[in-house]
């Protein structure tokens, strides 16, 4: 495993953990000098927080850990392409390289419904966007999750119908 | 006084604050049932954290007090036009009106560099975009930080010219 994989595969593993907690399975971590330096998965029903993504908790814990909020020696590895907030604050933490396993057309708001790099001032940062790597497995914990939840919904439905 | 001026006026009090201690003077006031719920002001050289905005700290108060991250029934006062990670959170907490003082044509992603409410999926909320209202008074409080800045730091070069 090459360390841009090992990167990605810590960052699903953090999707996995919000999965098993009943949170949208979404998972980022922060890398410097090759070390992981923060990891976090989306807690927004557990902290009841819509800022509460991944990729805003990582770059929360990273900073706490610098000791500052620029972050330009670093780069984020996280499972599904930013939203708008996320990218937001990857521009603003002056994050080096974005990583994001697949793609989100409902809500990606970095390459998806906006493309950042196009933005002027906004799209300074991150240097570099890459994705792909692992796009099937990361796709994979959402459908499952999502498919889950759909399947639930009508399991309850069709209880209620019948009572 | 109105309500909508006061509670205007309780955001630039906000950024006043930010301005006493350094920070970017940018202020945010959340609102609901016609009471301000929570009251927050830039912070992040303070905090460290490239997430600390006026409205992203206003927004995570407001959630803390009532306990949930949905805030649909809150509306936003915030002096300077929200940036893009500030306008997410703002969409994804679904603030019900955004009101804010004074545009930012180099950052603002509400209505300057992105027009929030012409993107599918992300424009959904805020329901009502309203701004102008103390312009010229959210505008000056930031002139005024950053003349004092650039005089500082001209100041500065020239005193380490003469040395």
């Amino acid at each position: 495993m090459n360390t841009e994989e090992k990167y990605r595969r810590a960052a699903l593993k953090e999707a996995e953990k919000a999965r098993k907690i009943d949170e949208v399975p979404v998972g980022a971590v922060v890398v410097r000098d090759g070390q992981i330096i923060a990891r976090a998965h989306n807690m927004r029903e557990h902290n009841g927080q819509a800022m509460a993504h991944a990729e805003m908790l990582a770059i929360q814990k990273a900073s706490r850990k610098l000791g500052t909020w620029c972050l330009s020696d670093c780069d984020l590895y996280v499972t599904l392409e930013p939203c708008m907030m996320c990218t937001g604050v990857i521009s603003l933490a002056r994050i080096r390289t974005l990583c994001y396993g697949t793609p989100d057309p409902k809500g990606g708001a970095t390459e998806s419904l906006i493309r950042v790099k196009e933005i002027r001032h906004i799209g300074t940062y991150p240097k570099e966007i890459r994705s792909g790597l692992l796009q099937s497995e990361c796709a994979a914990v959402l459908q499952t999750f999502f498919r889950a939840k759909r399947a639930a919904k009508k399991q309850q439905k069709t209880t209620a119908d019948l009572q």
